[in-house]
């Protein structure tokens, strides 16, 4: 930590937040310029609120200079980290396109969309059991049933699953029915309890972005499940909230090379959250691949038109197959296949 | 809704969408104008989402009116709703300041903190015994036994407690604990399970803003918790995240007006969360009295240098005692008292 | 400049940011911590850019403690400035209402308006000749001839005049009408050659925040004017753009202890663009003056249901009648008045 | 427009509204639906501003349905829009690389810079000579001689400039030194006065999109300039400001295909600015190019660690190389070229 002091702050001042440091087992190195002096903590303070330094008289602004999360930061594994979910690896040279219906409807919608899926040559499915909706008057999922039609459909397709967790005391379920991959949504980015849970079971995690989280928070959440011992996340940025109100958020690609740099793990694009229009999604997820995102996570239903939920969002089967195309000739480019 | 065809829409594809209407049992109101025709669908159509009809060809777009929330709207309801909280009141006359640590650290903080409380004449107490901390390396609160310090030393004093709730799984601790207000806070405000349990209990809930809820979204998940049976709703507006770096929050006073307008439940703010500094938390707590909010959320510490969690933020009793002065003065002059 | 180097910098990287702090004539102080290496800059480093430092190998970020605002800083200058106005001064004691019709349209109504603003007992009027609009298809202004029925109206009643200058070339004319405060408008904030001809005359300048300005940009737009040697500005924030669309923007409360701490000059709100709605001013209104602010720039129309611009923001005479005498009455509290 | 009314409106409300809409030479659709009434305006009500009716008693909001752009809408001008400059066209099947130094310095980095440009196959040059700069003591850029030892640079390898315009009293030096593309900054977007002046000559201007302005605004500053009778005009995106606080700007790529479809003219990108530094500029284009922009705003310098101006994002010569490649991969997925 830096301690920038007030141009007027006292040679006493200066001494008290010394002293405040070494008994936090800090060491001071004070510089003292024309203007104003600044000191720099020199150990480990990771654990240290810097609301303990700024309150004390003199100080102008105290700054973080290390950064707060470990497990997950590339300054301390300089690989590229590869997770892996069956026989499919997300991470690695393949861009990973995980697609799939909004929610989970019927048998029927399930078995055709796993059928698309794999037809496009996906290899992972998505569909929400559980869905986090705005209004409590609409349709909520079909819970513990939706999870079961979903499960039995993509297995016939040989499709490892994700869905997304909304509640701690779901997960022994979802390990039960043997869930693939655990989606954690944007509304519980910061749900910590969630989080913990999740880092104490030993299957991947997909961590989506919060509506508003700067990398810094969502580079914290995810080391609250690393912390626990599951090392096995995956990032999500699927758009942020932004004052444009010509689409739904603001797909954040920039977010792919500051988290590549940032971070070992995977990092994925939610196109269809994003734009909110199935029309923009193509786009997105070109540009996503093209960022060099590690995959997508793509809605695609049987027949959008009748979906139950997120309708607008949804491609079809035939523009799926399409976009994997493009896809494919993208990733081409950067050395990788889909 | 209104639905709002393209220019170049056909005849067939308005046609479709007023017998997608009727399907949904809605009558249609078809508006030619010369550029554009113009939809409206009659009938109550909460239930519906507008993505059924923006799929369909030559929809531009799809436009909501009637409001998606019901019991919580002043629309149903003129009269202001005063929630009770043992023989305290809020949303009425009175402004209610409840103050009190960011954190439960020890019983005798605790006891000096509610002696200060109530000798600034604040009627009721705050406390956090779970902490939602954005690091899992920081202090997450000292959990059940902070709940018992903190009933302990609010009772002595005969001040009613808010706290917040972070885990389905607590809810029924706090139940047993007595907890008078329970406070979901601002990274749970769309953690849709966690509202519908509050919502089946009878303890008045204090509804933190989500660090980038609209107005809307935040009254809808009033709607849950109203929906579940539990009509004793308290708003509280904390800050919301902006693109200022200058203080961690941005105060948005304007929802106070807009929320008194759009609900009859009160609303409060909490000024110390929105600034992040002490310094700034006179200034916005007037601010927020002199725009018509019914009550304070303030961190004030007996000791805050020694705070072990947002140190910075937290008023000295002193301070307190100063700003209830200028709150009274305030109130006075829009008819209120503190 | 604080230049903290990457934690696998070398050697060598650490001595070429060095030599490279040394050809700037700057010191450097060498912090060795066990993770990381931080070096801090001695001397004088406003007008040094830190990407010339962000750009050397092994460097990780440069931040700068200087403030890169001199003139308009309160560090150099601690005592509150007054800005006078004729007889009126603006930052002192008595917090200014400057009302008026959002533009100027004819006589009658610039005369009706100018004595409604007097019999309110407001001291400056305000009124657009020239306006800014997001649409070239409505009304502009009157432009030249509006400053005429300004002025005029305004001269009866004793009131000095605030207006806004949208072009250098117009400088000249304001001049000569004897436009009292130059008003630079939000969309203005960072047009440096206007700030920069302000700058040269003997006017007062009120500068309005750009729509997404941070604090630290506006001081040095301010400076650009200071620079310049007019010292005599007057900040105001109206709103600015965020993700809520309940209201037009989102009033920024903080500012005004923010700016008053950082600055030596005054700072008024702009209640009426900030909302966008007439009901909503008071409470806004009420929240500014009791958050420290030194005046107010209010809409107000003698007939607002006929205004060519803005109708819905705009206050009537009698309802700005009821809201000076609330604005009187918490003034009072903090020991000024209106 | 339509006129949402309150759900307690009464029936002379709502015939007011309809008198008040025949008054504007609109005719009226009542709806009167089982909760609320709807009004629909039928006919061209794009000059007839919206507060004119929602200060009306009872109503409760008004939405616009037409569009208020029109010459640069897509609705009425299917095609895409070629912009010629020169020999080049930007719009077409090419995609325009345009690329070149952040500021004019000296007549031998213009010579390299322009030879650089040229030799990895980009078709125009960009260089500024007037900067806008938040601190005015930083350099401002050389003026005049800046803008002579570009066109002299740029001429010798046939390349067509592009340079930013700040000032009204300057657009006549552009002309006459033959600037090839005007760009209008992103602090100007909304400098209404500069958009009509080069709104009258016969040169292409490049409009990059303001720091926070809606694609809807952003539309509508090009509609001031196509309403003064140049229809020659290019959108820029070059990020957003954004809660982020890990990159300069958030670039907007959903705006791509947003403004495709909104608009008939051509799309670009500026990946410099966006993410404020060259290691992200790759990603960046490549994301911009795969979403479907017409061309790209590059910053290079010959030599980025002695750049006086934003040292930090200029690619040096051979990344620009690198990048061209990568970027005719992507477009060829496209069925385009660069």
């Amino acid at each position: 930590m830096i301690i920038v002091m007030r141009a007027d702050a006292t040679e006493e001042q200066i001494q008290a937040v010394e002293s405040r440091l070494r008994s936090l087992d800090l060491a001071a190195n004070i510089s003292r310029g024309r203007e104003i002096t600044v000191i720099g903590a020199i150990g480990d303070d990771r654990k240290i609120q810097s609301e303990y330094l700024e309150t004390l008289p003199g100080v102008e602004r105290v700054i973080r200079v290390l950064k707060p999360y470990k497990i997950v930061a590339r300054e301390w594994h300089h690989e590229d980290s590869v997770v892996p979910v069956g026989d499919v690896q997300i991470g690695g040279r393949t861009v990973q396109v995980i697609a799939g219906p909004c929610s989970v409807e019927t048998p029927e919608q399930m078995a055709a969309a796993a059928a698309a899926v794999h037809a496009a040559g996906c290899r992972l499915m998505r569909g929400g059991a559980f869905k986090p909706r705005t209004s409590p008057y609409t349709f909520q999922g079909l819970g513990e049933k939706g999870l079961e039609y979903l499960m039995h459909a993509a297995k016939l397709q040989g499709l490892p699953v994700v869905t997304e967790l909304m509640d701690v005391r779901q997960l022994e379920m979802f390990l039960r029915y043997g869930v693939d991959v655990i989606q954690i949504g944007t509304r519980n980015m910061q749900n910590f309890d969630l989080l913990k849970e999740v880092g104490r079971v030993d299957r991947p995690v997909i961590l989506k972005r919060g509506m508003s989280a700067t990398v810094s928070e969502w580079l914290m959440s995810a080391e609250y499940i690393a912390a626990g011992g599951n090392h096995n996340i995956i990032f999500c940025e699927r758009g942020v909230r932004s004052f444009e109100t010509a689409y739904r958020n603001m797909l954040d690609v920039t977010a792919v090379p500051v988290l590549k740099r940032e971070t070992h793990l995977p990092v994925i694009i939610d196109p269809s959250h994003a734009g909110g229009k199935a029309w923009m999604v193509p786009a997105l997820a070109r540009a996503a691949v093209a960022a060099g995102a590690d995959g997508l996570l793509v809605e695609m239903h049987p027949c959008p038109n009748e979906a139950w939920c997120d309708a607008d969002q949804a491609l079809t089967p035939q523009e799926l197959n399409v976009l994997m195309d493009e896809l494919r000739g993208i990733a081409r480019v950067l050395g990788r296949d889909v």
